[in-house]
């Protein structure tokens, strides 16, 4: 089979033929349909974070497809179904997997990281973490579920605690920011979305903002936000990974308010502990998306609560990789993904 | 002022002049703009359910209009301002009222029953226990939230706790069940509403309803939601008050599901304890709305996530208040109110 | 190896040499100390309840001991190991395994039901479903934790959801109410406990009961609970499985309170709707208990704040096991063990 | 009456004659039994923390006492009944103590602080803020209950939200955080204490810690409570108020658990944003106690689950007051309070 091969920091993609994986017990092959262009994708590539699989690696984690091959003792796929892939793959017996937190599991499994991933024409999977990707959702767009909609709707859903009514800011409106929009959106809140450019800005209303705020406009995002909510947002989300940007987020919630911060930083945020403790403020990590909530991210897409199609901004031949990676550096459009078909 | 007031069970309101009440320190006087027509009004005329305060009794709780003069001490509100009254006031110092739960307040005084209520040109209420309604909501429509939406916000949020994602069955689509229907969708769920009338079903479509049962056209209809969901929903809301669908909504469930009651029914339902047990089900109660809650509604009013100008399907005049009560008893339409504008 | 062999309903267990399991991969084997006898096995042996393996079944569910042999694969265990195994073993991968809640798995497997139990020499599981005991714990004693402890415990933490300084009433003190007893006690509750034998009372003061209530020597339980309480109880605890006493326990519960049912009832309870809606009430089920907790409640027999030594009230030998059943039938102990030490 | 006045920082209480207090509509008036000696204090006494009503002013916010006048329109308590006083009284009508958090209360009015306070021989209250004091609670020790024992109960049972079986490290063991071990390990968990002192050390065992570490005696205080608790505790309470232990206590902490800060410091805490993130990790304020649980702390001292008279290891009459502030900057003791019996 045909796929891009990721042979070190600072270089481009190799497109290379290389052997087509067969299905083991247990596992799905699923003919790729498409795969995102995520930017923890650049990490390795630009940053030099390194992959836990070492290089040569294919890279890639959000993938939708077609079932091809069934392995033994299968029995809840057929070949052809539409199946998506998780971002990652959970061990099921560590402690936090056995408490219902799949998605910090101790153990997890990265396509793209610690295993080949979907930049390619062929995946293998186990079949237990694969989910039917209903005939509503188109196959293409659908596979941005598997990251882009799921870390937002679970930060949104269990670590935020989002509730019909709620005021929630959103700081940076990229690809997961924007879908933290949207998913706030389709849970009742009432989003106001923070980011320096006017189109995502933009783009924040039409999946669901009802403010926006653009740093550059106002003296003090936390006043303008406690101006616009009397008093103070119930909730803030950090999409950007900015220590600067968490302590903003913090300074618009609420006495008794939650941030979550979605965001990664390697850098320690300045928390105000007087402000945290006399206003019993929280603050909450959120990481990935547990299977189980997999299913709901679909459901809330194939009845057009959640919309995929129109976060697809731009489709790549694989051929055409290291042109998708250039135009997800660039900050252009929402989101790009490799499509096959 | 004129006041259309009950003399007791089984006779029609009288439209009489009564005097105008003065506003008491801390009270704001509100000039009636609209007051929704409420199942529990019928309740005391048709089937002699008794007033806390004896008739004659202005009945009527769900209240919007102006505010029209100002009680000593009063801050938070000016003349001239929009508000919405909530149909149950509370103590606000016992246990309930003191966790938050004034909702289930042991102490609690309801205009319409305990107090002279909304079917009258003027009413006056504490100044702590009002709302402003903001310009985007339509001041005679608006009056409806006050019960018929607050109640089923209260009931899906805080007792039901739906989350964006979740299958919610809705027994029952008169005026409660389907504003369940719509806070429903406006969290995220995927709702499937249960009525024996193909109108309702129709409506409940309208506000958010992905998918409807009419237990006319099926065997059972806990069977169907079981096919529709995959095995049963996350969650029931029994809206009509009856034991026989309290059982069948708590047989719509997946093991580990919750059924919420926000119907009233005298009679005791039967609970299958051993699926209650094995399955570890959930039978919660609901009742009413907390006054926290109530800007919650009336910002999810004023985004449009909720609908209120599409459910008041009928307007009528004081004068023609017992003609709105026979329209209540038709079932015809979904909500009247009568309209002072 | 010697076993306790059940050919079925109505007959006594017969001690038979069988062949000794052998550990399979990611397996340990484990020399049984000790098997607690529980009311379960009397469902099979006395009541015709049917087992999910045909007889002839080793049963008992209720096993410490010490590693003996390691399968292929197993890291976590080592010969000599001190071991409690779970009451049931869950598959890990169903919807409820994967939200947190194994103790409701749709696949579960019960030692003395699926498959052989714990009445025998020897007996094999999977190593990750073993859990260490620790030294300050007897190996005799502590077999009784893997049901007796471990299913109040989830009620009483999980389900019920006790916090320190409520309220919680628990009718019935057989074993299982015992356990509620003092895990509610151990939780910071003040317990009310309710049961017909004074002795059982005594013993439930003896386990952290603050008040107990002999229903014979009260009118009205009921009322006696709400005097004690000021109104009644937060939380009551159905361990009887009676319709009747549920009814009683839910009348026993203040405005917003929650009843958990523990009890196996094979009928229906009459569940006062009213109440549960005019009162927001709550009515929870509850079964066994989630591997995870499973090392908290090692923890807190560790710590003493748990007693598992007074609650076995009597060792047999596996000869001796009809008569141990026997022990059980008379209601006399609070739990009988086969012991092999 | 005699009462200790404050005349302004840096300067000793003078003992005065002051006129005895009235009890107005709804208050009683108590004859002061005890109240104790508080670190808040010291901060206006030593720090020139402004106290909102200008001196001169009559500290103290920890009173018991006895009913003595009672007010109009009071009918809860009468002439003679043993009564408890909060350290914190709340409006009762913003938003916060709507949704059941008194304790963050908008408009929160502190004895001591923004009135006249407890040194003294009578103090007059909100008839709707006291509690009743049972008879097995002694009156001069029970006093400490009103924030000693509050405040810590408040963040173990609605902040940290402890439970049965959990590890708890609690950093520093002075009069909040010893109260903070015994209301842990009354609530189940197993408690893990901190502080450089080893008398500390020693009252945290006899208050219930199953383990202590004094910093001076390892290398790394988070390693140490890993290897304790076998990869992190579940739960970390920060009572020092030191930017430096509240890091340390966030790495004690296991993926996904939780650390509450109950000390006050005026200085930034740097917060791993990464760890926060990747592991899911919470970070939750807490402050002082809401109304509704002084009840339930009342109830644990009734039923001896929480003690309160070892906690007091010293008493002063009202002359010896600055006497008794100075054994509190010693650091000696528990807990000193002024005792006019």
């Amino acid at each position: 089979m045909k796929a891009a091969v990721f042979y070190g920091p600072k270089q481009l993609l190799k497109i290379e033929e290389v052997p087509t994986p067969e299905a083991g017990a247990g596992e799905i092959r699923v003919k790729v349909a498409a795969c995102g262009l995520c930017h923890t994708d650049l990490h390795y590539i630009d940053s030099g974070v390194p992959t836990f699989k070492k290089p040569p690696l294919i890279l890639g984690h959000e993938i939708s497809g077609t079932v091809d091959q069934i392995g033994e003792g299968v029995t809840q796929f057929k070949v052809g179904d539409r199946v998506l892939l998780p971002a990652v793959m959970s061990c099921g017996t560590c402690y936090n997997c056995r408490t219902g937190r799949e998605n910090i599991c101790m153990n997890m499994k990265m396509p793209g990281n610690d295993m080949d991933g979907g930049y390619a024409e062929y995946i293998c999977a186990p079949a237990k973490d694969a989910f039917h990707l209903p005939e509503e959702i188109p196959l293409v767009e659908g596979s941005i579920i598997a990251d882009a909609i799921t870390t937002p709707f679970h930060a949104i859903k269990n670590r935020a605690q989002v509730k019909p009514g709620d005021t929630v800011v959103i700081m940076g409106c990229g690809g997961v920011g924007l879908n933290c929009v949207q998913v706030a959106a389709a849970a009742g809140a009432s989003v106001i979305a923070v980011d320096l450019l006017p189109q995502k800005l933009e783009w924040a209303k039409q999946f669901g903002a009802v403010a926006t705020i653009n740093p550059k406009e106002v003296d003090n995002v936390a006043k303008a936000v406690r101006k616009l909510t009397g008093g103070g947002a119930d909730i803030a989300i950090e999409c950007i990974g900015n220590p600067k940007t968490m302590e903003i987020a913090f300074d618009c919630l609420r006495a008794g308010g939650r941030m979550t911060i979605v965001g990664y930083s390697e850098h320690a945020m300045n928390l105000n502990a007087s402000r945290l403790m006399y206003r019993e403020m929280e603050v909450i990590g959120s990481l990935g998306c547990r299977p189980v909530d997999y299913p709901k991210c679909i459901e809330l897409a194939r009845t057009g609560k959640i919309r995929v199609k129109e976060m697809v901004t731009r489709r790549f031949t694989l051929e055409e990789i290291n042109e998708g990676f250039d135009y997800l550096r660039s900050g252009e459009g929402i989101r790009g993904v490799i499509a096959f078909e």
